[in-house]
């Protein structure tokens, strides 16, 4: 099942998306209660399905704006370091890896989990504003993303996947020199705007999460290109990590990783420059395309 | 001007505090609408402020239960690692810092920024949860926080004073095993409960954040004793450095870091046990006191 958060009529409202993505049914039809976006109700979302079914002809999906599926997560979205074993390499050889001393460092041991700022979240088609005079060296990374539905503490891995309500995109965007002299990356994580998610949350039941295609262009160019088989960290993995001290809530939002072919990982590096297009597509999730204005 | 944030007859308000803070009066009934905690009126407190007079015979603090000043702040509090020289030093040899790889890299160069979950904070008095089995090197850190009044974006070391709404005194409790093996800190700084902070939040107007006593005990053992002038970067650099790229919003906490004398500093470490109390004073913001159980 295919979700969406949207502006229509003024307001942001939950949708449900039909199969080729034209036409959306607002919740609060289905429901018969506001669903200002999928955030609220991200942790009833397993009983809900039942009763989110097409009614009546619905809206043309050109008709509304699309938002990011959790606009305005209620806390950081938490992300994964180097959870992909090609990219830890070429990040850690990239000389911005504050986490690695050495090459023989560059495959964590345990996940690495940093957050980026609730209002760095942009929606599908928004633009990436380019940094200026704060960062000279902005990148992408497509990562597969996922929404919390039940919380809990202390989860094992075996029940992890039934906490999960669903899988959308999420472009990590990162201003290499921050993350490098800041040692810690949530500043170069969190500028404004360097979080587009969306532009769907497909629900758990519909995605395979172990084995989707990532890709990522930058304007033409295919630039990173893997599947989800080869996170290092596995989603039960991560979940069961993150809970063990953490209470994970409702809508909590978590990026697993980006895999190898982000920019730096070039020689010279290939950052983005103003008028670049990032595209990511992964296997049943849609795509998310976003400019650097 | 004292602040706090309490609970009252099942409800949480904001109240100002007397001076020797023994009584306080519902700022509710100050300002003639509902103020449940001291972020939602953090934007504009210096607007209100001529306004925040004593009314009547006010309450007696006894009869109310201290919460946290920001109960719950709407995004992760943001953190500052290792902001005074000589922690810096003691943290870097003690082998739990995943940001340096030798001793000459213990000073930072830029300050290093990191979050904790919003969950995490607890107000004085309240337990700091042992974490069993997650982890067995738990440690306090005494930090000055503060609280940002009005928001903004690129602000300047000369303007940021007037960003600050108030202080208050925060516990950076940490799992120094979970800090060194995630290498990013998030994990090791945000378990439940880890967040002490209060008592109260004293106006900007009322502290002179650059000359402070930061005091802090474990049970009746003095261990840390320094003084705020000795930050690394001070709140204007700290300010300006995080707002360059992110938007800072009224109520957003920032933990300015902690001196030397935490657990790990010692040899052996002197960890939190279950029954330990952590008492932290800092001039004029009051004691704010914990135990672990």
């Amino acid at each position: 099942m295919k979700l969406a958060t949207v502006t229509h009529e003024g307001r942001t409202k939950a949708v449900l998306v039909s199969a080729d993505s034209k036409t959306v049914w607002p919740l609060e039809a289905l429901l018969g209660r506001p669903v200002p976006d999928l955030g609220s109700i991200a942790g009833e979302l397993d009983g809900l399905k039942a009763k989110l079914k097409p009614s009546g002809a619905g809206l043309p999906i050109a008709s509304v704006k699309i938002e990011a599926p959790i606009p305005r997560p209620a806390r950081n979205v938490m992300c994964v370091g180097k959870n992909y074993h090609e990219h830890a390499k070429e990040f850690t050889a990239s000389g911005f890896d504050s986490s690695a001393a050495s090459a023989a460092d560059a495959i964590p041991t345990a996940p690495i989990i940093f957050t980026k700022a609730p209002e760095c979240v942009i929606a599908d088609g928004a633009d990436i504003r380019y940094p200026e005079g704060v960062s000279d060296s902005v990148d992408y990374e497509a990562e597969l993303g996922l929404v919390i539905g039940r919380g809990g503490r202390g989860i094992s891995k075996a029940d992890a996947y039934a906490h999960v309500a669903g899988y959308t995109i999420i472009n990590d965007v990162t201003a290499r020199d921050l993350q490098g002299k800041h040692k810690q990356w949530f500043l170069g994580k969190s500028l404004d705007t360097f979080c587009p998610m969306g532009p769907f949350l497909v629900t758990a039941d519909a995605v395979e999460p172990e084995n989707l295609t990532v890709k990522c262009w930058v304007n033409d160019e295919l630039r990173q290109d893997a599947n989800t088989r080869d996170l290092i960290f596995d989603i039960p993995t991560l979940i069961a990590t993150i809970s063990a001290g953490i209470t994970l809530r409702p809508g909590d939002v978590i990026a697993t990783g980006t895999p190898v072919g982000v920019g730096i990982g070039f020689k010279p590096p290939k950052f983005l420059k103003r008028g670049d297009k990032v595209t990511i597509e992964i296997t049943g999730l849609g795509r998310l395309s976003n400019k650097v204005a």
